[in-house]
């Protein structure tokens, strides 16, 4: 209750005196490592490799195991101390996949399968589409699903994406994706197919992750492009009956181990605090993971590299994380909390995971209250042009283990206006980064990493009640 | 020189007094036509059909010959005469195509074939990738490309492409498209994979044509997506050592029968004048020929539409042409010359391949000058927002040989800046057509076509010599 008055009184008095109130000055230092990152630009040289020399990462595949490898070899000739712990993650494998509509003249429907979607029987299955917008409609039409393909037809707002909000956008149809296969598969569907989820097409499909329920039986789902799930719409809204042959010949093999590549440098004056900062090092495996997450992981090592070269030493710890797969269910993210979630002490998480754009920002489980209580601590980022801080529960998916537990979550935001054109297709490759922008989001990385390693407060979020 | 002097002093003429010269009233009717299709959106319905529900329309493929059937009967329901001229073209299937880089972990490669290429041998080809940026480039490295396959390296100025000179942007560099399997192949190389000319991609395949010549050996030519030329590009640049492998299992059949559909509305004072419309049927195999070119089949079918269902009668005779295999040698332009090239007496043509949006205007044969001494023909047209005359001795693919030999020739013009984004890709497809627009685009030329049929003057090139 005190903190609570201690709070409500010290936003009034921002609200008063914000103009006049006392600042913390800069820790020493930050203009050497942002300086460092822009004249050096370690993130592009990182994102460059991930992307071209090394290719899709897939969490199990060769090609994550080698990236963790690489990775863990980079930053050990940095001169960082460098252990993986080891991981062990699902082993799924895309093979052929294509469709057509036997009704229409073997129209040609490109699609992927979701992860970790089973395969089709041998032959493929052939059945009648089912087109709805909503899980609502789907139950509402539950006795019509028996024996059918069903198509989620939901549209993923542009505008609103370009006005800003795409994480938004992407939101209110991705559940269509995540919860649909189950769902249908409970009402007795044969196969599912999402309108891919994502901001733009050139009859390009969309991947992404989906959780199978205990109680539903295990049907196949699959992403078709937007071109090909309108086509379909128009179909079947003229009246016609539309059949579809699947093909989805994935497999699930046994798990493998992986692992989390974990770096750190240590703390000066306060080295039992741990500021972790990181992102996924998997990707998935149709494009090149340049964008998601190749620009987060080369943020958070350009960050690393910016302070060792400088030979500053923070007050604490900081942690570099890059987790693996992130994108077929968090194993990485889960691994860690259940290693560190409970022996570290952890000051702040640092996620970068939303692109490889300017940055404009943080988002922040601190409360609004909270950040006004901490004295123009983030002041110094405006000279990067980071003045907005976001407030959310959640901020990033690998660190959010640590922010349900109560650690201060911090989440890179960059320009995502155009970032789910590229997630999850064979586009997310390097071409689509701006080297200029990606050095500028690496050094906003670098700069907030060395304020939350040298922040005086003891406690991010106010005075402990004690 | 007679003639010379009359344009000369009526185009000073036109420059002086244009604000007051005579104007030629529009022919009765025009707007009852340009009514008709905005009301009644016939050119929506014809390429709905054709994208939709027949799909890709490869001269040579079953698809073809159904698009050809259907037009055909379709025609007729409106009341017309209708004929199918007999017409060989080849029958090129395209089968597995892939590529990947050996020497990159097997980084996949997004390629697809040109037509007609053709196969590589039993497990593809492997060799080391050459990239050059020009033919002539080729040329001056020619003792380098044995044994190699060569990437032709042109990048499609988009920004050209959306200041509104797509078509220019297109020509500087398709030539590595068109002429470059056979260059490569003459100095020893093994095979070609060109970055996709167009203006956008999503990871997508441009395909395309090309001719081999006789002089050289035939060996299998691609395109790889802009990312994947761009990947090797890059890899290059760092000095790396790139190769490719690459399967691309196209078959050459034998030739089989397709058709120039052929429809005649009679003229009533002038019926052995040929008012010629049309455009070509046929598309690429990878998408469903919405914008390439069932919106030229849609706008010129719907201006035919327009007429019959108004009741008017034309002064010359419209003679609606949808061509054959336009997209893989001219098949249909070459038959139709060679029958009635020299029969009939065209007073004018009109080809639609130019895309689905709105029109801003048209190419023609014609001078300037000639244009200028026709008294406001075309004024009408303002009102459809067409006030631009580009002159060009090409205005067409399928007309070009009746331009060659003299008759004048327009082309719709209508605003293609994205037009190269989708060309030739698995990309062209109905979503990206306006309705709005490609009514608007069907109107012009429903307007155009009646300017044409009733043009009191005998020659739109000036009075004959005699």
């Amino acid at each position: 209750m005190k903190n609570r008055t201690l709070i409500a009184s010290s936003t009034l008095a921002f609200l008063l005196f914000g103009c006049i109130r006392t600042v913390t000055p800069p820790p020493a230092g930050l203009d050497r490592i942002v300086a460092w990152e822009m004249a050096n630009q370690t993130g592009w040289s990182v994102v460059s490799h991930l992307a071209d020399e090394i290719g899709p990462r897939f969490a199990g595949s060769e090609n994550g195991a080698e990236a963790i490898r690489w990775a863990a070899e980079e930053l050990r000739s940095w001169g960082l101390e460098v252990r993986v712990d080891p991981v062990m993650v699902p082993h799924w494998v895309r093979g052929e996949e294509r469709a057509w509509l036997p009704s229409h003249r073997n129209q040609k429907i490109v699609v992927t399968a979701l992860g970790p979607s089973v395969a089709t029987p041998a032959g493929g299955i052939r059945a009648e589409v089912m087109k709805v917008s909503s899980l609502e409609e789907l139950d509402a039409r539950a006795d019509e699903a028996r024996g059918k393909i069903i198509l989620f037809y939901g549209v993923f707002d542009r505008d609103k994406a370009l006005a800003g909000k795409s994480f938004e956008a992407y939101s209110e149809v991705v559940s269509l994706r995540s919860r649909g296969p189950s769902r249908a598969a409970a009402h007795g569907a044969v196969a599912t197919v999402v309108r891919s989820v994502g901001g733009a097409s050139l009859r390009t499909p969309h991947t992404g992750g989906f959780r199978y329920d205990d109680e539903a039986p295990k049907i196949p789902a699959g992403a078709v492009t937007t071109e090909d799930a309108d086509l379909i719409h128009r179909l079947i809204e003229r009246g016609e009956r539309v059949v579809m042959h699947l093909i989805l010949e994935t497999r699930t093999l046994a798990p493998v181990e992986s692992g989390n590549v974990i770096a750190e440098i240590p703390g000066e004056t306060r080295p039992d605090e741990i500021v972790l900062i990181g992102g996924h090092l998997d990707s998935w495996d149709l494009g090149t993971g340049a964008i998601d997450n190749g620009a987060g992981v080369a943020g958070t090592m350009a960050a690393i590299k910016a302070i060792v070269e400088t030979g500053l030493r923070p007050a604490r710890t900081i942690r570099l994380v890059l987790f693996t797969n992130e994108e077929m269910g968090l194993s990485g993210a889960r691994d860690y909390f259940a290693r560190y979630g409970e022996r570290d002490r952890h000051y702040a998480t640092l996620e970068s995971d939303s692109g490889a754009t300017s940055p404009i920002g943080f988002a922040t489980t601190l409360t609004r209250e909270e950040l006004a209580l901490l004295d123009g601590l983030f002041d110094p980022l405006e000279s990067l042009g980071i003045r907005t801080f976001t407030t959310s529960p959640a901020v990033g998916a690998d660190t959010s283990p640590l922010s349900r537990a109560g650690v201060v979550g911090f989440g890179l935001r960059s320009d995502s206006r155009l970032y789910f054109d590229y997630h999850h297709t064979p586009a997310d490759t390097l071409d689509k980064i701006d080297r200029r922008e990606l050095t500028e989001n690496a050094a906003a990385v670098a700069a907030m990493t060395w304020i939350l390693a040298n922040a005086e407060q003891e406690s991010l979020k106010g005075e402990p009640e004690e």
